[in-house]
Order: structure tokens, then C-alpha cells, then sequence
């Protein structure tokens, strides 16, 4: 517990990008665009950003990619499901900020566009689009030889979205209002959904063969690897639609639950009721000897969306999910802190401004 | 004259999607996703997809990315006008459907978040912001060293945008109600904009050195091939904002004036008044021995934008463009043609609904 050995997220490859001079001078220039239009509602770092277009109709935009998980659909040869994966890393963000998802248009950046898996990736598309209600009414395929590449030579390939909804901009959900005290209700994730690949990738495919069946996980390591990120759509906009009064919707994902730091209240969490973590976050953790604080920072440990509600509001929340087949709990309450740390005591790390710590 | 010796865009490197099925099956994916949403307002093929959120309103979507004109930018080390290409190529589409631009997101996908350049890509898409009145709310920048490759090992990344813009749903611009003998007039492009480069590379790149000065270009190689793309937001709301009946606004991109065959009207265009091309045209083709149809099917040819009214606002068009500083002419006339055939008796080729042939 809280050892700083094994492998770190920092180690397996990918940088944080918050400290890095360049990164803070890009930022400089995109939110100077913003100073002129008072049309965006919204700061750099929420989920989605909205866009006042009418006195009471806003649009919320978000772009993510599904990242180096497509680097295990090649080793697996196998593309149906990244589409799906594409689709959920987006609208989760959109509705995030309250807005219902209405469309989302594809990136897809390829060495070879005679590869077959095409179709397969517009399958995944197809499911993910109607699992969230939206529409795919355009996209991009571009042909970039040198400048993607993948496993094999001509079979690289980056999968993007970036997808739009429609939100009141005077009712956004910025967790605003929230008191100590107040529930947070986890909402189960299908295991990795589409972050941390790098390490999970690392750990797992450096022990294990990608088709080796894993007592653990009841499956391959690919098949695990590949499972597609679940869509919150539908129980989200469910308790929009009851007028559950939501605080904050949270999705679960590059740094874990530091993502609750993004709620404007200042008050930190405590998660002290998280469920067991799922078995392919012990294995990673125990194959790669990787510390709890590194597994907070990176993985989603079970948990790939939260909404925070008033206490009496709870029950009404976990019943929606229970109604969607979204395994839920209250997995911890908001407490008053101004630092707004994240505090696991089964995990024995705290979430500061920059990562998770041991206690 | 229409030899097919020399380079085509196929054999360097770019296959065209069209004829693929995986590509087709693809499409038929995406499409079936529209079926359901009769919000959606257009057909996968135009230059944006429009969605009606109010009765009166509608939002337009592009996705768009700068390709290996990037590659130029790294062998250049000069990074601070690609931004500006990278909101050109999204904007210059949005407004095709006379859709206002709002906001773009970008998404940069990269080896090494650690490279100085990234503030430089900033600073020209902060550049490109201003000139299309946009903001930039939000984007994602995606550490993904094993997908991502460039000329030099850590320095590759990818530049891709999504705009959005806003339009009234029963004024689309989609190049209905075009007449025989309707004026087409050509906006001049700053250079090659963001379109051909893979030939393009291959030819200069191939025959100079990227700092070699040209004495056609008045300049080196580099510094043409990264002129940045020119941006038409502002002449073209002008014409709007002055009540002007545009039949059609067409960016010249990818297909060359074959773009001229997304108006909806079953016409042709015989373009027998096109400027003399500028140098970096003329040279491409002499050097790389490129045939004309092929340059047609890569390139704009001097032509970034073209804009379709009836005869008795031509003049107007014109005032305008003069107005914003864009070189313009009415460069051809709309014709009678089921097949809508694109006609350049200059070149002796004319454009197909695959590509051009020669005449």
C-alpha cells in the first residue's frame, strides 16, 4: 500500500501534460480566443464547453479520441467495438455539463484506406450512436501514410469524435451548490473503458499473450482490453428527464477521480464505500506491482461515471440506474474542504491539484 | 497536354476513397444513423451537416484536419501558421452551407507533449480564431507516441478541427436554383492551401531542397509550401450580412473543381475565364511532369472559393471581395448538364463524377 515502487503511469510513457511550459502557452493563446465571446459559458477544463446560442439554448461541445486501445483492436484484429468506445469517451463528456448528446462526427486518421477494418469501425459507430440517441451526419477520413502508424506497417490508424448536444445555458450542471454531506452515486464502468492503455497495455501485454485466457478475468487479456466503454446516455438524460435535481454528472476517466475535483464547489469527496475493484484492476495492479496511488491516478477502478445529488434525491438516482441495468452505489459524500481533495481510505491515497498521494 | 506519363496523385501515395467498399460499408453505417433523426437537414457529401435544433435554427458541423502539410511545418520547424490552416479548412466548409462560424474545437494528436512547438500551434490557431471570429472553447490534446509518427522520431503529431456554426435551416446554401449561364466567380487561394501535399511534397521536396529559393516562387520551397491556407468567413458573410442571393459557396479543396459538382442544381460549369494559375502551380507540374488532369484533380489551381449567384449580382460579389482585399473574377458560367461535367478548356480537361479526364 502507498509504495512508489513498480511501474508508473510517468514511466510506461505518457506525460502529464499541467507542468510543461509549451502546454501552458498554448493554453495562453485558446483561451484568449475565448476573452471576446462572451457567447462561451463555459471555462477550460470543464467536461464539454457550451455555447450560448439563444437566450435559453446553449450547445455543448466535446472532442476525445479512443487513444492507443485502438493499438489492441489491431493486435486483435478484431474493429467492431472501438467505434462504440469513440462514441461513449464523448457524449459521457457532453452530457457532463447537463446537454443532451444530438450528434457527434468522426476523425479518422489511417495510413492505408484499403485496409478492410473501415467497416467494421462504422459498426461500432452505428451501436454506439443509437445506444446514445445521436446521429453520426458527417466525418472526416484522411489518408496519412506518414504520419499514423500502428502495430504492422499500414495498419495504424487514430479514431476521434467530437461530438454536440443541446443544453438550457441558465440550467448547466457545473457541480455547483453541492454541501457536505451530499451523496455521490457511482455508477459501474464495463472495466477499463478507453484510458490508461498505456499502462494497462504495458503491464498486461508484457506478462501476458494477447489470447491467453486469464482465470481472473473469465476471458482473454484482449477481450478484456477491448471491452467497450459503457454509454451513461441513457440513465443520465433519465434523471434529467424525472428533474432530479443532479449537482454534478462526472465522468470517470484519464485521472480517475481527481475528475470530482472539477465541480465548482469547493468541497473534496470521500470515497469510503467504493465497491470491490474489478478483477482486471487487481491483476494489472498485482502483475505490475503498481502502487495504489498510481492505480488512482490512472484507472477508473470500477467507477466510470458519478452523479452527486442532495441525500434525499439518492434513492431516486440508484432507482434510475437500477430501471437502466447500471450497477450503482453511493460511494462516498462530499466533505468540506477548500483544497477539494479526493480521500480513499480503502485505496490509502489522497487526490491533490496534481495526482493521488499515499495517505 | 493530358499525357499520363509523369506522377499521379494515386501512385504517390493517396488512394481515393471512393471506390472501396470497406469504405462503402462504412458509409453505410454512418448513414443508417441519420435514418431515425429527421433533425438532420443534409446528405453525407456536402461540406457540412446541418442539424435544426429551433424551427428557425440550425447548427453546422465540419470536421477537418491540416494532413502532411504538417510534415512541412516540422521540417521547417516552423509551427505558428499550421493552426491558421487548421481553422481555415473547417471554417471555409462551414460557411458553404452559409453557416456562420462559432466556435472550432481542435485535437492534436502527438509523440511527445514535452516539444517546444505546441505554443507555436497555439499561436496560429489563435490567428485563424480572429480572422473567422470564432473562439476555441475547449480540444484535446492526446499523448499517443506508438500511433503518431513524423519526419524526425518524438516530433510527430497530428492537427485536426471540428467547427460549428450557426445557420437558419430553411436558408441552407446547398447550390439549388442554379440557372444555365449563371456567373461563377473564383476567389483567389493564397497558394496550395491544405490540399494535394502528398504530390506536392514529392514533387518540390523531391527536386529541392526544402530552404532552396525558387526564382518563380520568389522564395524557398518551404515557405511556399506552408503558406497558410487563406480564410473566406469574412467576404462571405459580407454577401450574406448584404443580402445577396448566393446560389452557392464552394471551397476548393481535396477534388479541385470537381468541389464545384456538390451543388445540388443538375448543372455543369464550363470555366473558359480562370486567371493564369500562380507559379507554385506551374512549377509542380512542369518539375514532376504532372498531367493536367491530374493537376485538376489535385489541386485549386489559384481558386480557394467559389461563389454562385445569378448575372445581376455578380458585380456585387465582386464589390465585395475588392472590399476584403480577395482577388476575384468570374471565372465560368453554369451549363445545361445532366451529368454535371466540369469543363476547363485551358487545361483541355473536364471533371467527371470520379475525376477529371482529359478532353
Amino acid at each position: 500500500m502507498g509504495k512508489r515502487k513498480g511501474m508508473t503511469y510517468l514511466r510506461s510513457g505518457v506525460v502529464g501534460l499541467e507542468g510543461l511550459s509549451s502546454w501552458g502557452q498554448f493554453l495562453y493563446w485558446v483561451k484568449k480566443t475565448i476573452k471576446d465571446h462572451p457567447e462561451v459559458k463555459t471555462e477550460i477544463g470543464l467536461y464539454a464547453s457550451v455555447i450560448r446560442i439563444a437566450p435559453n439554448l446553449g450547445i455543448a461541445l466535446s472532442t476525445d479520441g479512443v487513444g492507443t486501445k485502438l493499438l489492441v483492436a489491431e493486435l486483435m484484429k478484431k474493429y467492431d467495438t472501438i467505434g462504440i468506445d469513440c462514441i461513449a469517451m464523448n457524449v459521457n463528456d457532453i452530457i457532463c455539463v447537463g446537454a443532451r448528446p444530438v450528434a457527434m462526427l468522426d476523425y479518422i486518421a489511417l495510413q492505408d484506406a484499403t485496409q478492410p477494418y473501415l467497416a467494421e469501425v462504422g459498426k461500432g459507430l452505428y451501436a454506439g450512436a443509437v445506444e446514445s440517441r445521436i446521429s453520426i451526419p458527417g466525418g472526416e477520413i484522411a489518408q496519412l501514410r506518414e504520419m499514423i502508424k500502428g502495430i504492422e506497417e499500414g495498419k495504424g490508424f487514430d479514431l476521434a469524435g467530437c461530438a454536440v448536444g443541446l443544453v438550457d445555458p441558465n440550467k448547466l450542471i457545473v457541480g455547483e451548490g453541492i454541501k457536505e454531506g451530499d451523496p455521490i452515486i457511482g455508477l459501474a464502468s464495463s472495466g477499463l473503458h478507453s484510458n490508461g492503455y498505456t499502462l494497462a497495455r504495458k503491464v498486461l501485454l508484457g506478462n501476458f499473450k494477447i489470447n491467453q485466457r486469464i482465470k481472473e478475468l473469465g476471458r482473454t487479456v484482449g477481450e478484456e482490453l477491448l471491452e467497450p466503454t459503457r454509454i451513461y446516455v441513457r440513465p443520465a438524460m433519465a434523471m434529467l428527464d424525472q428533474k432530479i435535481k443532479v449537482k454534478a454528472f462526472l465522468h470517470i476517466t484519464g485521472d480517475g477521480f481527481r475528475n470530482l475535483r472539477r465541480v465548482r464547489s469547493k468541497v473534496g469527496f470521500l470515497l469510503d464505500n467504493l465497491p470491490e475493484p474489478p478483477p482486471v484492476f487487481k491483476l494489472i495492479q498485482k502483475v505490475g506491482r503498481v502502487s495504489n496511488e498510481e492505480m488512482a491516478n490512472t484507472f477508473n477502478m470500477g467507477i466510470g461515471f458519478c452523479v452527486v445529488v442532495s441525500e434525499k434525491d439518492a434513492a431516486k438516482v440508484l432507482k434510475v440506474c437500477k430501471r437502466h441495468k447500471v450497477p450503482a452505489q453511493v460511494i462516498g459524500r462530499a466533505v468540506k474542504d477548500a483544497e477539494k481533495k479526493i480521500i480513499i481510505p480503502s485505496m490509502q491515497v489522497v487526490g491533490k491539484a496534481d495526482k493521488f498521494y499515499p495517505i
